[in-house]
């Protein structure tokens, strides 16, 4: 993405863009077919659980003025229109934590003033929503997302980070008080003697560890060794949902003989109760605010809007990190002006608005890189068994799976700017290399079998094993999901008497759920294991899937930056206890920006910092590369865009997706990292061996094709 | 062991064979130092845990004629003087759930007789001992245990199993009733009302799995990637203490909020108080029991008898299986001699007899070959540390860590019959091969990098890593863990009121934790596993160390073999619910015996036979190998013992030790296995070149010195 602050200029591009491939947003979706569903109930009960549970929030809060029906209804009627005109359809909108505080603060604030009180609240945070539109429309339109080229990895994955550590610490808290007695609860209910009450919290003690235990368990199911493909691929899919019901089912196992009231459920009220519908008519009130209070809705709006810009377009860029290859543009300024929109749409029907939502955002396109692997794969295999039965030999074989490779790949011809043609350049070729690897080890094997013209059969080319290894990461980027998933949660209000059913403790073992589910592929949490990792044990990091640093920058630079990074992610933490001055701790994850920018340069070494946190504006060093220009690696990229390959080279994804390892033995420098650059502990050149061995086994863009 | 039934051979031939290597039992123990102390805590709390527990039980079943107390008190008396002077001190004794049931009959009988009553009873069961080592004794004599050689892996295997079920179920009952009110209780204890009750029994669920999980994660601690080493030792070696240590903290935590009997903890009577000591006088009670109940008394002692008979042989031979490579001679006859004094001994002192128990003394094996394995690697890593400090070569490294290991070696010289002499031979060549990979991949590796005659360094040879490849497995045989295990037992007598502390649901976690503990190398477990493992993941079971059947043997055979012996045991497991003749499920297992015999071979090939369930006296087949005679495998080995030495050579380990994989390639036929020997799914030649290179990469004792 260029920098421009020119007006308008950021949202045009955006649009143009994604207007290119709008058609085959949801061709390729709706072409998935029933497979789809998987990420959608994934990413719907993500979404949908934490939404129900801030409702929750908001109506004890608010005393009843706003409730998880009003939640549920702003994430459902904003996910439907962002999934059908937004820009990128990967973001996921919901009533977040930071909405729930301020709107917590607004209340208190309207509940005291006479002049508004319980009764015009509403209608006074709608003048709140309009003035927060209007800075939106303003932010978006100067183009203010252009700085997002400067929030590296550094400030997304710190934030990444610190939003687990808010969902962990809300599931223990959670869990602490279900051994207490609830606000707003009737004390004389049996259920609150205090036997009743130890009995109830640790019920939901078994409840929460078994749903976080089983969750965690199912998403690994794929690579079970047990139980047949379709179960196993179930239960990935489907075991987290699955998992819910299964507590649910528990939950309700001792009968009779415990009282009503335990465990304790979502509490959540009827939505075809007349009361629930005060807030839709809200538009008639706001007129009867006086003056005063409709300017001075504009101080708690520039608190909102400086939020939601932040929040926004850092879940829109956690969802788009370039591990995921995605091929599609980005759409930062437009999706600000139709957050913009949102936002004045919620404040007029007397809603909370919704906003790009972490982790569900990143979660979304994991799931979608999975499925699109699944989709990749049963197509190949398809294809090379189709290939097996018609008796092809080898060549013909890879013939026809190169051909199907290359029907699944989106037809997309679009005028991006210069960059990203070379980008998708160079991934079409690393993917054809995936590819050409298949086809050599294929054909190594029959060789050395001595049947290189004889028909294929499963002996000689063990297709699932093989494609499973060298398919790159890709994503099915599309509108299907994002639009189902907010019909669901639309539903979900529908569908309130069975929410009712899941115990609490069941969503707190969610949120602990979520937590962990978001740390795999933060480079940043897997920098902080690294530091707990013996320095004998370092060498395991090696062999498995790694990120680059590891193997680049010495042990202590990377403990220093990890150190660093680490307390600066515990004020922020710190920061969010601070009750109204804490709900800005954006702000200090926006002074990562200087910082990064103008402080870190000057204590760590500029190719260190590239390797820990590659800066897109940093990418073009000015001293030349002089990388070796030998074998296929020289003769198909210039010195100039050396690095930009080298970073598209290292695909890495997240989650269960498989990771690739890196390919850059050779640090950007040029020339290996040499003794000063390790650590006694870490040495390359006492595993390397071992480790090239491995590569060959596993990585598909390893030092056998990069390295000669 | 020869199969004699000369009365006075066997126990002969085994306190000859003790004899010599009596005092080596002693100073090799010693000589291990204070890292002796972790195999002799985990298996003192394998030990003394269940004890308790049985204890518990007879408590109940006795109405207090029998107690922890007691049962404690047995298994110490029995324990050490078992370590002093019995025969396989690798055997580990304790009052078991058989003895207990019998103990429970024979109470119940005797209070329903006028002439005995409940003051008679200790008199009474004092006969039944009596008779029992009697019985005992005419069977040790007449060299009974010879036919231990007919008792197969397929019939020891199910025993093990039988007993972990037994252990679950033990596990399961004991936290289904943490939700009951228990026999003898106060009803109206305030813990015993609905709630408090429903508390406790969810209070237990989570102490029960915290135990479970917790304890299951700290024995592989020693692969953890976090930690500095010697607190992976130290959780390794002494977690799971630890983890009984921190859930008893924990179930103090809810502190005064619960009443005092949450959650429930041991009862047990105070060893102090006067009524504990009404057994040990019991001898002067026995002429008062009429002599027609002293002649009945050997009604139950035949049954105890052949419980004893069985239980103990199986036990020794479970510790004592192949794949353990132990150097020291097996001791069946001379041991259960022993069994029938200490039976007496427990009878004229009032206490319930102790017998050799499953699974704490496989587990005894098992620690003790994980201390061996620390102790021949640390030896290795210093002397090659050593080395690398005085600037050796590759070649003097070589030599002096042959030094060190030699050194290691038990210097045992003794007269075992000659078959021992031939296994211990090959086992030394096995283990120098061990070492000569070793070498060879040090050399290769040094080669490679052109330092073939610099001194060595880390760099070049990775010593702790490289060490623990090529370790075989062997055990540190000695007497010092089993005597200070049982004197610890003794111990806990005076240490009721501690043992109070811990919680009774702890003790159903670690009830599970045994059962699970002890499948992890039980080839019929292992089998279980294989018939649920996809078709398509089944290579998965050849790319780990795996046993040889998996390639040598049909999937269908297994599959038959497998369900057969799966039957087998859930009859076996059904008729240990029959009230009393359930006792006698042992003869159910030695009915396997000519089962396996004489029915079996007519279903299955006698070379499938040989690999699933291999039968010393089957090993020496009629026909003569064709085995292959070339390199140094021909060479060192006639054809008529091919057999033997490739069951040697194939050794493998259970649990956490490295296991070594598979090396016949060829089946005992001589003749690699060919189509019809593979099940589609599991077609060797298909993963052949992977299996090579994982084995190339990992096996000591692979094809690349064997297959050549």
């Amino acid at each position: 993405m260029e920098e421009t602050f020119a007006p308008f200029q950021g949202i045009k591009n955006d649009i143009d863009g994604r207007l290119t491939c709008y058609k085959q947003d949801w061709t390729g979706g709706f072409r998935a077919g029933f497979r789809i569903l998987a990420p959608t109930t994934y990413i719907f009960f993500a979404s949908a659980i934490p939404v129900i549970s801030f409702g929750e929030q908001l109506d004890r809060n608010t005393e009843g003025a706003l409730t998880a029906v009003q939640t549920l209804a702003s994430t459902a009627i904003c996910g439907i229109i962002h999934s059908l005109i937004g820009g990128q359809p990967l973001l996921i909108l919901g009533v977040a934590e930071p909405t729930v505080l301020m709107y917590t603060f607004m209340y208190n604030f309207a509940k005291q003033r006479p002049e508004l009180g319980h009764n015009l609240f509403l209608a006074w945070s709608g003048w709140v929503c309009v003035w927060t539109a209007a800075l939106l429309f303003l932010l978006a339109i100067l183009g203010a997302c252009s700085i997002i080229n400067r929030f590296t990895r550094v400030a997304g994955e710190l934030f990444g980070l610190l939003i687990a550590m808010l969902f962990m610490q809300q599931a223990i808290r959670g869990l602490v008080d279900e051994f207490r007695i609830p606000e707003r609860a009737n004390l004389k209910s049996v259920e609150f003697i205090p036997s009743w009450r130890f009995a109830n919290g640790m019920f939901a003690l078994v409840l929460a560890f078994g749903l976080l235990l089983t969750g965690l368990k199912s998403r690994k199911a794929r690579s079970w060794r047990y139980g047949s493909g379709w179960i196993r691929s179930l239960i990935a899919d489907y075991g987290v949902p699955l998992m819910v019901l299964v507590w649910t089912a528990v939950s309700y196992a001792p009968g009779a003989s415990v009282p009503k009231g335990i465990p304790r459920r979502l509490f959540s009220p009827n939505p075809w109760s007349p009361g629930a519908y005060q807030n839709w008519t809200v538009v008639k009130d706001m007129l009867d605010v006086p003056v005063l209070f409709i300017f001075g809705a504009f101080v708690p709006a520039t608190m909102i809007a400086v939020l939601y810009y932040f929040d926004h377009s850092v879940a829109s860029q956690l969802a788009q990190q370039k591990e995921f290859n995605l091929r599609k543009p980005s759409s930062f300024h437009y999706d600000l002006l139709l957050l913009g929109f949102l936002t004045l749409l919620c404040g007029l029907l007397g809603i909370p608005p919704s906003n790009g939502v972490i982790p569900q955002s990143p979660m979304h396109t994991k799931s979608l890189a999975t499925l699109k692997h699944q989709l990749l794969r049963n197509r190949l295999v398809e294809s090379a068994r189709e290939s097996m039965r018609m008796n092809s030999s080898l060549g013909q074989l890879y013939g026809n799976m190169q051909e199907a490779y290359q029907q699944m790949q989106t037809p997309l011809i679009h005028q991006a700017p210069s960059e990203r043609v070379i980008i998708l350049h160079e991934q079409k070729l690393q993917q054809q290399q995936g590819l050409k690897e298949l086809k050599e080890s294929t054909v190594e094997l029959a060789s050395s079998l001595g049947r290189m013209d004889a028909p294929v059969d499963e002996s000689v080319f063990d297709v699932e094993k093989e494609i499973d290894h060298l398919l790159p990461v890709e994503v099915k980027e599309q509108r299907v999901t994002n639009l189902l998933q907010s019909c669901m949660v639309g539903g979900c209000v529908a569908a309130m008497p069975f929410l009712k059913l899941i115990p609490t403790s069941v969503l707190w073992g969610y949120f602990a759920f979520m937590a962990i589910e978001s740390l795999p592929g933060n480079q940043f949490w897997e920098r902080i294991l690294l530091l707990f990792t013996a320095p004998t044990r370092r060498f395991k990091v090696l062999e498995d899937y790694h990120a680059s640093f590891v193997e680049t920058v010495p042990f202590k630079t990377i403990a220093t930056f990890t150190v660093f990074q680490t307390s600066y992610l515990l004020v922020c933490f710190g920061l969010t206890w601070v009750p109204i001055a804490g709900l800005l701790f954006p702000l200090m994850i926006m002074l990562l920006v200087p910082v990064r920018q103008y402080i870190l340069p000057k204590f760590f070494k500029g190719v260190h910092l590239q390797d820990l946190d590659a800066a897109e504006y940093e990418e073009v060093p000015a001293v030349p590369f002089n990388y070796p220009q030998e074998g296929e690696f020289g003769a198909r990229s210039s010195v100039a865009d050396a690095g930009e390959v080298l970073d598209e080279v290292m695909t890495r994804s997240r989650g269960e997706i498989r990771r690739t390892s890196s390919s850059r033995v050779t640090s950007t420098t040029g020339t290996p990292a040499r003794g000063d650059a390790m650590s006694p502990g870490l040495s390359l050149k006492a595993y390397s061996p071992r480790i090239n061995e491995l590569r060959a086994m596993h990585s598909p863009t390893g030092p056998s094709s990069l390295g000669k």
